[in-house]
């Protein structure tokens, strides 16, 4: 199942290049940007759509500004989210809050046109005391979500995230005393959702609909299966659009409501287009029953992912000079940090068991490139531990 | 088994005080920190005693200052903390660098008089042209460590830590090619071990000394476990201490060599010194089958343990005035980030069950205390996910 994994969008010549200005360094496509920008918004509707970029998976501002560009809008996590995006360059308006944390700033974010999503009846009742008589966004919790008994559900009886939906009626209580219309309904389907699995939330989601007579809009969420792996397989977004422009459609014929579609896709447009580069720092091995282990200048500082889920990305030896041979060796990859669970070469979904890979040879000085490391990783790094620096950013045209 | 837990050291006064400049705000206990350390050089010994802290654990430069001043001197983990202790005004002599990255600034720190333990050939190699003559540890993998099956073994095959105990006659041929001098040895048993383990995985790595004639001291590493819930139990160094200093009488009794202990602490020293105090930010539930949620102003930002390993850390609710009942209700505690894993609520071990917990009632305004994050909370940290700023660290006396 597993073959050598080749790089993604550098050629060797560059990630040498590149990696003369240092290693680690996160190298980012806007041309793969882009293209899977363009893939969002190819997402078939009948009544229009939003896209709004998730930009907890990566926050660089030249990012967000590319996607703003290309005429995404912005799903902010926390008021702190929503400032960078603003100094990035974005149109407050194109800006939706939606996130577990009331901002100390709210106010000052709704003035300038920032949209608001409440994620509970408490937030619904603070944004009421500010903005009476506005429209305003819920987010339910449609009591069922992918994944039901795993942590990376985003809906059912396991989650915090979003206004469970047998209090739909608080809900209605709260806005009458504000005068608020609710125009906008969130929900979420989960992570790495097959297209299946997606459309069947989708249509438990969509049928909140009816209980919210003023809502123009509606979010699915994100969580668009991303393959990273050579073996792996992405969501097809045409293919989830089509069952669910036709269920927007229904909602039109029994209803007469044209509801517009949102989308929140984050891994899912920079996964991709992110790569981590590394340098060979050590090899060393434990015995003829061991393993042979790589050690990088880099790790869980920039990227935990494998140490924390098992997950897997692409790992790509680019030798320091020319390559000479295609030999393989079968490695076991280790992060700079001094910690064992600092580790690359996981079982999938097992962080606590070692697996190793079949890599290109390697050599000390040689670099190892981290595929698929746009999302969640310079986002989600544990930046300073053992006091290292963060990792460089770079964009490349 | 589960007891509801109590302050460490705050009064519920201090809380709200502490609170009043902002949170999420990890307090550390100067006394606390000094209680650890007295405990660690309370070790026994006959022939010398060494306790290096092991700042990794967590590098604020007051928290060194204080051990430094009570006589501990440093393990630093990169080239990166050796700096970090310097500035913080340690004796450069009394820091050990032990880590998995060779410094670019390796000379500088050899110059001012940092010792220097290689964990690989390489490393030794790489010493010796710079160092020629002088005096070295190296890092031995004894084969064996506690845990062996389990990433969080920093010995075994499955570990990358140090030389593996085969390569000894390579590490005489680089000294022999250096002139170099091994004068220290380190291994290290491995995190969490039992007295009983870590006696076996000492007797074991003491052996090895044999095969050092040099060696003049050796470092039996850190991983002292620490009890934080109430119904766990912390080693007991003293007890550790007495067969170990026993293997070292054996050891002189045979070879006529005096050997000087290290010991490298660090979640012993500063766990239970440490208080993340948090804000009560939204209360919701999942319905009568569901689960009552308590969103708190920090969260993976702050303290991934539970997250990732399943770590389990004491929950104190403060309320934020006057405490007037003591009910009692089961809570699921989540973070403030839009992450499905920032929980802290989770079955021991398995971070992907959530697992409610009885505390006292809490209401949104009131305060929630994680105990025992003194270790690997600041120091690990996804600082900066959904653009959520660094908690402020304070020092109590």
């Amino acid at each position: 199942m597993q073959d050598i994994e080749k790089l993604q969008f550098l050629s060797e010549d560059q990630v040498r290049q590149i990696a003369q200005g240092g290693t680690p360094v996160f190298v980012y496509s806007r041309s793969r940007l882009a293209k899977s920008a363009r893939q969002a918004l190819a997402f078939k509707v009948l009544y229009g759509l939003t896209v709004r970029y998730a930009m907890k998976a990566n926050p660089h501002p030249e990012i967000i500004k590319l996607f703003a560009g290309l005429g995404l809008g912005i799903d902010a996590s926390s008021g702190f989210e929503a400032d960078v995006a603003i100094k990035a360059g974005v149109n407050p308006q194109k800006i939706q809050l939606t996130g577990q944390e009331l901002p100390a700033n709210l106010a000052d974010l709704l003035k300038v046109g920032v949209g608001f999503t409440a994620c509970s009846l408490h937030q619904l009742e603070e944004y009421g005391k500010l903005a009476r008589g506005k429209e305003v966004g819920v987010r339910i919790n449609p009591g069922a979500g992918a994944g039901m008994n795993n942590r990376l559900t985003t809906g059912g009886l396991a989650a915090s995230f979003g206004i469970w939906y047998e209090y739909i009626n608080q809900i209605h209580t709260i806005a009458k005393k504000y005068k608020l219309i609710i125009n906008h309904l969130h929900t979420h389907a989960g992570t790495d959702t097959s297209s299946e699995g997606w459309l069947n939330v989708a249509k438990r989601n969509l049928g909140f609909l009816s209980q919210f007579p003023d809502a123009v809009s509606t979010s699915l969420g994100g969580g668009f299966k991303i393959a990273r792996m050579s073996y792996e397989k992405s969501a097809d977004l045409q293919e989830i659009s089509i069952p669910i422009a036709k269920l927007l459609k229904e909602f039109y014929e029994q209803t007469g409501r044209k509801i517009h579609l949102e989308i929140e896709p984050g891994k899912f447009l920079v996964t991709n287009a992110g790569t981590l580069v590394t340098r060979v720092i050590d090899s060393k091995d434990t015995g003829k029953n061991g393993y042979n282990f790589l050690v990088i200048d880099g790790g869980m500082t920039e990227i935990i992912r494998p140490a924390m889920f098992g997950a897997q990305h692409p790992l790509v030896v680019v030798p320091r000079n020319e390559r000479k041979s295609n030999e393989v060796t079968e490695y076991a990859v280790a992060g700079h940090c001094c910690e064992s669970s600092d580790v690359l070469t996981v079982v999938p979904g097992d962080p606590e068991t070692l697996q190793p890979r079949k890599l290109e040879r390697a050599e000390i000085g040689d670099y190892l490139c981290v595929e698929g490391a746009g999302a969640y990783c310079a986002s989600w790094s544990t930046v300073g531990y053992n006091s290292f620096p963060a990792a460089r950013e770079i964009i490349i045209d």
